[in-house]
């Protein structure tokens, strides 16, 4: 009996490591200019290597992440969607560690399935490789798993790795958030990474593949432009090209960053909050995608959970103070004010006020 | 409709977290002594952090991985199972970075479910902690996913990711390797975390949870004294406790190192060697461990699939000049002469000789 006859194909999965690193090589040119830092081997060896140049102290930032249940689309609707879950996961990453005020350094996957499918494998590679160059990120590793009977046919999940640096005095964790702030909101554009195992259940998918195809294929209710699984399946974002210049040109505006995941406004706010503080926002201040607004009707979905499994069209959050708000708004084309920070009367027990 | 009702219980998964967090001070506990970097803010931020003191140019040294389908073992035994892959995770990250001479500084972890099993995720948190603890690691973040219809009842995937460092005139790839350097195998006790699928298979698990077990308890053949499901899930051991010593002591004595994971001696030890060079292993030299005669002999294994699928009992290899082998076997207690490195001849194929 042989590991192929068990099946595992070694071979399969090892010369596709070996295009990764082909094409790895394209993100390695992505090293951000003004330093002598960046990937010091080739995708390889036992780990990937990178060069951090002699300096002061500093902060590196890392974090991982998945993409959850969006999976399940891209299985269905396959072809790029298979690229999108590798732009979503680099994303995804990008912008947890921003949220802190880091630049990312360089990044690692972590793809598993049960039998492995070129034609998927590729894609997810294509979409790590495209996002990472966006993002000057070093795609600099990962581990491709074969692990039969643990995933269905035609299914994989995928996790991201990231570690990106900031100076200890430019680190901002939300410290310094104080009353009066003002919470700017960047939009999403659609579900980003989350809410998709309740939003499959109110789309009704039923693991049917051809039934479930022909659900997302249908129009949207709200608009008649996209499909329900072309706006299910809209990309998440990175924020850094909006967020870093304003970061960067100036280390006191931005008070403190929240990346809207896993939770929503409810969970993910309070992460910049000190126990005495709560955000009042305010849900009439922006225009909610219809994505949303047609999941939450047709899944008669409570007001205050609508806020927590989805991010209900807010990606990215900057809190600064008001006399900021104009300078940050310049920067931040599409950020809209959507609440501001208040003190925590005693009987409350939440801290994100006014979504119900 | 709530998120709860599409399976996903946000509640479940964030108080996991925060347990998390409370056994990660731990870890955060055990930053190696000397230094004054280490964990920078506990874990709930969007990243971890993770201070590097200032200092001359230093290389980081990443990987990601995970520990395969022996994960099946841990479903069908429980209990302290969990533990195990906690465990095994870590140790496999270490050694993977240990190979290139990298002290670890710190790890993330991803666990991605179907339902959320808190005993199963707590044992495996207690493995992570109690092994990071072990090897001088903080545990600084990670991703705990909940994805209804991703994986089978009482099932979980699990990827770690980890960081260290070395100096850039300290790194040890393998470009010191020359003809006549001698290979010292570590033994590794058991399967590590390859070739599970291979095993399981020869084992005869069927899927029906009850026979399984009943078939795990049956005992080893050739060991009496073991059980198959023992012997199977013997843990994947960290070689940082006896390899970083010899390191440390003397920067010159170790010119290559191989972590055999996935490929086995076959596919790993090639990557320390220059296309040039080839190894010459003597498969008679150490004591396979009674699990692995029983495999090959119960299914019916052909003879370089051994070696490939399997690590056959080595589970490190370190690569000396002859003259430093006694001060390396001094070091290195359960060492044993495995081969030696030789010119390739034009005519062979492949890089690993000796294993059929």
């Amino acid at each position: 009996m042989t590991y192929r006859d068990a099946g595992v194909d070694i071979d399969a999965t090892s010369s596709a490591v070996g295009r990764i690193a082909e094409r790895a090589r394209a993100a390695f040119g992505a090293t951000p200019a003004g330093t002598d830092g960046g990937p010091a081997a080739e995708i390889g060896h036992f780990g990937g290597m990178y060069r951090i140049p002699s300096g002061p102290d500093r902060l590196l930032v890392a974090s991982a992440d998945g993409v959850g249940t969006k999976l399940k689309l891209a299985f269905l609707l396959g072809g790029d969607a298979h690229e999108r879950m590798g732009r979503d996961l680099v994303n995804h990453c990008v912008n947890d560690i921003l949220a802190l005020g880091a630049r990312p350094l360089f990044f690692l996957d972590y793809f598993s399935t049960g039998v492995f499918d070129r034609d998927a494998f590729d894609g997810f590679v294509s979409g790590l490789v495209a996002s990472c160059q966006d993002n000057g990120l070093a795609l600099i590793g990962g581990e491709t798993a074969e692990m039969p009977g643990m995933y269905a046919p035609g299914e994989y999940d995928a996790a991201g790795f990231i570690v990106g640096e900031v100076a200890p005095d430019r680190v901002i964790d939300g410290s310094d958030v104080r009353v009066g702030d003002i919470l700017l909101g960047l939009p999403s554009g659609g579900l980003q990474t989350n809410g998709f195992s309740l939003a499959r259940r109110i789309a009704g998918l039923t693991g049917d593949h051809e039934a479930d195809r022909a659900r997302l294929a249908e129009p949207l209710p709200g608009d008649e432009g996209q499909t329900i699984g072309s706006a299910l399946l809209v990309g998440h974002a990175s924020f850094r090209p909006v967020v870093v210049p304003l970061v960067e040109a100036d280390g006191t505006i931005v008070r403190g960053m929240v990346h809207v995941t896993g939770g929503g406004l409810v969970d993910n706010v309070p992460r910049i909050l000190a126990g005495d503080l709560a955000a009042e926002i305010d849900p009439s201040s922006w225009a909610v995608p219809p994505v949303f607004a047609w999941l939450v009707m047709a899944g008669a979905v409570p007001r205050r959970e609508r806020y927590r499994a989805f991010n209900m069209g807010i990606g990215f959050v900057v809190a600064v103070r008001p006399e900021d708000e104009s300078a940050a708004r310049a920067a931040l084309p599409n950020a809209l004010p959507i609440g501001r920070v208040v003190r925590r009367s005693g009987g409350e027990a939440e801290q994100v006020l006014g979504l119900g």
